[in-house]
């Protein structure tokens, strides 16, 4: 890409001074959410909270420069963190300092996937990933990590084990000990509630303007944060209201981490940094196409692909995690009136002077009121809504929404994810694989033909049209021959079937078979197999077979119309010949 | 099913003294091939020469009783075989006890799964099994059969590893003290072929009707059996003569086994039962097809289940080796003219008859000629035409073919059943993941829309009409919102958009999500969308949503002939206001 084409270079050209500025107060806001959840999200992977904070500086900065989306804020998240503790914990135990580098290997890893996708224009591999697979995983890692905070929240330690025993161990491993952390914790959660709908609420009744309200609210984290912190430290050398804080966090700029590139964790942690790679993807695409939708501005994929690799290798250089687009974050930072990147620039310069000077003051910062941060943001990524209209629109597509959001709570992350992937391929092979079929008849005076079951249709006596509403293929088969038969056999005396082929896109092997083998048998029950309205691909196919040289000359028809006035000649022939007569409408 | 219901009884039925005839002949021919087989396959399967006759004893009988099909024969095949020494090599080693005990278990696992997936009705199951991918898995088994017997044929020992280092194995494995053995293998394999067509056309030319030839032939096994084994037993007190031979059968009719039951391997055999079940049933259900189709019969697939799932029950409690029903000795049994099931109860009574009173005489049997006789049965099932013609047809169905084959060649039976069935969902998915997408217009004249690209047909001004061909899911959103946007792009000044959902027979919510998305784009670039022909089930579900209360009123179209004519109209009223006139015909 030439430097002229780079697409924050095209956003700053469309840009006014008036953009700049809204940009400006975007990029505050998102910093005020940004700091706090940087460091929740490096404790939810397991890893140091600088972590977060440096995934929150460099990477954005190289989405800035390459990304295609206006709003999009890049930066640690809720779900990668999740995946991350998850293949770290597999892979490096509690050794922190094997535990650092394995997440440089998987943001590294996660980057080079990222670009080598780009670089195939693979990007509509992941269409292999269903919405309601999404959603589901969403849900499911958003409860999983919710559950996890728990013990923060509460001031207990442990914490191993399946999701359903980690639950049943809470109430065991609480007692008053832990009083105080869970006095920081609810007081965080609560207050962190009230700031958003009935701060605002409030706000507005007295006066103020719908959108000085919503940015008051956007401050509530930060509030929370100094109230709580200044309160730790000033009773931290109270040992009766002692309580987990984040503790030493080294101030500077982050450096240059190379050692990374020499272990031998590369190859073990491929298969996670994949995944991570996919819903990295996936989740910053489909937010990124929402916010650009909504401004009629549009997301090349491809070159989200190259912009993400390129901020999760300089994530990797820059010593911290895998990064994506935020839901959450994204949608503040639009709805605070971000226009361009410049918006992101601004945040990630925030989160350099907070790391550069601030770090000390954060020691006292709980971990109880990070637990409470991550609770509530992770909350807003449960859309009870979608989960139900999926679940109205389509029974199929719940089920692997269920499914997906159960496998992630119950059996992990990546076992989840995989499930929901190959339940939501089967589901759709079993749907194919038992088409709906129609018999047809024509429209009175219109050259139309529909099922004779929904619509008051005309039918030719002794000839029968079926419309298979599906490809033919191995899945199928058996279903569409059975189908044919019984209404062969139910429909009396019958001379010609047509198939009518307008729902027929791909006919595979099998698919030839069946139509090979019901034109020799019915051909042997003195029944003529016809066609009409085959497609042009399945037509080039056909052609070169042994059945379509034998059906091509007569028994193919540009259109089920020209089939029904050949047949009804043909059979009319037939009745003067017989000098019998009988037609029958339905 | 009541008894007078019994498939048999109703064979029986329309049966005349003729048939009969016929019957007892065919029987004797089958039987003629079925002792050497069956005890040659039960050496294949790494069993005892005794499992392999009573395989083609009681359970041919359950079938006869229960089968649909007149002319399938029962009992043990090559492919079933290979992959019971597969499981049993797996799980049992060499130790011949628990071999036949598993052996045992398997043949119970497979007809339970039998009778389960009949009493489910599930036999459709077995669709996801593609045609290229049992042509291919056939193939494979074929050939790495006969790799196995050529250890066998030459009377070298060892032969384990993979299929490749047995190959390599064999030269330096094979010296002058294994010359005996080889003269024996050679001679009946050349005896074998030479039987087959040389000499039915040598009887044919010196004046012997076809169908005497035909039976002649099918004697030749017999010969060469009786034959090879008389020198054999001459030559057996001479050392420098000695050659491997079957040994001692016990004689006697098969014994009630129970012991199998109690053991501890049912649910480590269980999977490989699982595949073993299904390959049963698929070659089976296709070969009583195939046979039925000649002579215009039909195969009830429900029905063949239970008969099968009987049959291989019996096979276990007779302490047999799972069975199917088989191709080559089918065909052998067809061709020699069995009308009904009485063939088979024939083949079973000689088969009995051999095991009680001339297995002492089958010790000298050598091991070489067994071998010559599973490498010529086995090489018929390679059909390279069929080969030939999947890949011509479709090259991705040969794909599937050539990796399920040399899947078993290479990695083993079972693994390469899972590849090419994984393989194929894979390619469909890949398939309809890029699917076929028209802009169609009118064919003058008439009320037929065709792609652009391959008729001469008129296009409205301003109007697009797009087919997608094929069923709008998770997995070609992306290339149809792609296709849609780019032919939108292309077309200049557009004002409405008609998708023609002729072959969209399910929308799945991916699928919904992206049209809602496509009607909220094109909306806010000022062009209208409508939809044309969709489909009852795919208007049902629509209905229920926003996006189909948005559109239905008056943009959901029953025919693409309404939908331009009321857009041409509508165009027209515009181009008055507007004054100016244009039309295109391409």
């Amino acid at each position: 890409m030439m430097f002229g084409q780079l697409p924050l270079l095209k956003q700053l050209k469309a840009a006014d001074s008036g953009e700049r500025r809204d940009d400006v107060i975007a990029g505050v806001i998102t910093a005020i959410l940004l700091v706090p959840q940087g460091m929740a999200y490096a404790l939810l992977a397991g890893l140091p909270a600088e972590t977060g904070l440096y995934a929150a500086i460099v990477p954005p900065l190289l989405y800035a420069l390459l990304g295609t989306s206006r709003s999009l804020a890049v930066g640690p998240v809720a779900v990668a963190a999740l995946m991350v503790a998850s293949a770290l914990d597999q892979h490096a135990g509690t050794d922190m300092s094997a535990r650092t580098t394995g997440a440089m290997i998987l943001a590294a890893e996660t980057g080079l996937i990222l670009l080598l996708m780009g670089a195939l224009r693979a990007g509509t591999l992941v269409s292999f990933i269903s919405h309601p697979v999404i959603s589901g995983f969403t849900t499911g890692a958003a409860l999983l990590i919710m559950v996890g905070q728990l013990r923060h929240l509460l001031g207990v330690s442990g914490g191993s084990g399946s999701t359903v025993e980690r639950l049943i161990a809470l109430p065991a491993a609480f007692d008053s000990s832990n009083s105080v952390t869970l006095a920081y914790g609810a007081a965080a959660l609560i207050l962190l509630l009230l700031g958003r709908s009935p701060l605002v609420r409030l706000l507005q009744a007295i006066g103020v303007s719908d959108r000085s309200a919503a940015l008051s609210s956007r401050a509530v984290p930060l509030i929370v944060i100094i109230t709580l912190t200044t309160i730790a430290a000033i009773l931290a050398s109270d040992q009766r209201h002692a309580v987990a804080v984040v503790g030493t966090i080294p101030a500077g700029l982050p450096v240059l981490q190379t050692g990374f590139l020499f272990s031998g964790a590369w190859f073990e942690l491929a298969p996670s940094a994949l995944l991570i790679a996919l819903i990295a993807y996936v989740e910053s695409v489909s937010v990124a196409k929402a916010l650009a939708a909504r401004r009629r501005q549009r997301i090349d994929s491809n070159q989200e692909l190259h912009a993400l690799g390129a901020a999760n290798l300089a994530a990797a250089f820059a010593g911290a995690m895998p990064v994506a687009g935020g839901f959450a974050r994204s949608m503040v930072n639009f709805g605070a009136g971000a226009r361009t990147q410049v918006a992101a620039i601004v945040t990630a310069g925030l989160v350099l002077l907070v790391t550069l000077f601030f770090t000390g003051w954060l020691y006292h910062l709980p971990d109880a009121v990070l637990a409470a941060i991550i609770i509530v943001a992770v909350a807003q990524l449960i859309d009870l809504n979608a989960i139900q209209s999926i679940w109205r629109y389509s029974r199929g597509d719940g089920v692997a929404l269920l499914a997906t959001a159960a496998g992630v709570l119950f059996a992990g992350v990546e076992a989840g994810l995989v499930l929901g992937v190959v339940l939501s391929l089967l589901i759709y092979l079993w749907r194919t694989g038992r088409p709906h079929i129609a018999v047809v008849g024509r429209v009175p005076g219109t050259e139309h033909f529909r099922n004779i079951l929904r619509h008051q249709v005309a039918q030719l006596p002794h000839v029968l049209f079926i419309r298979p509403d599906e490809n033919l293929y191995f899945a199928n088969c058996p279903a569409v021959e059975e189908f044919i038969l019984n209404r062969i056999s139910d429909a009396g005396e019958i001379h010609h079937l047509v198939l009518v082929m307008t729902a027929v896109s791909h006919v595979d092997g099998t698919g030839l078979e069946l139509l090979d083998s019901l034109e020799h048998d019915l051909a042997s029950a003195g029944i003529t197999l016809h066609m009409a309205e085959v497609k042009g691909p399945v037509m080039d196919r056909l052609k070169k077979t042994h059945l379509g040289k034998a059906l091509l000359p007569a028994r193919i028809f540009l259109s089920t119309e020209h089939a029904w006035e050949q047949l009804a000649s043909a059979e009319a022939r037939l009745r003067q010949k017989q000098e019998r007569y009988d037609t029958w409408i339905i």
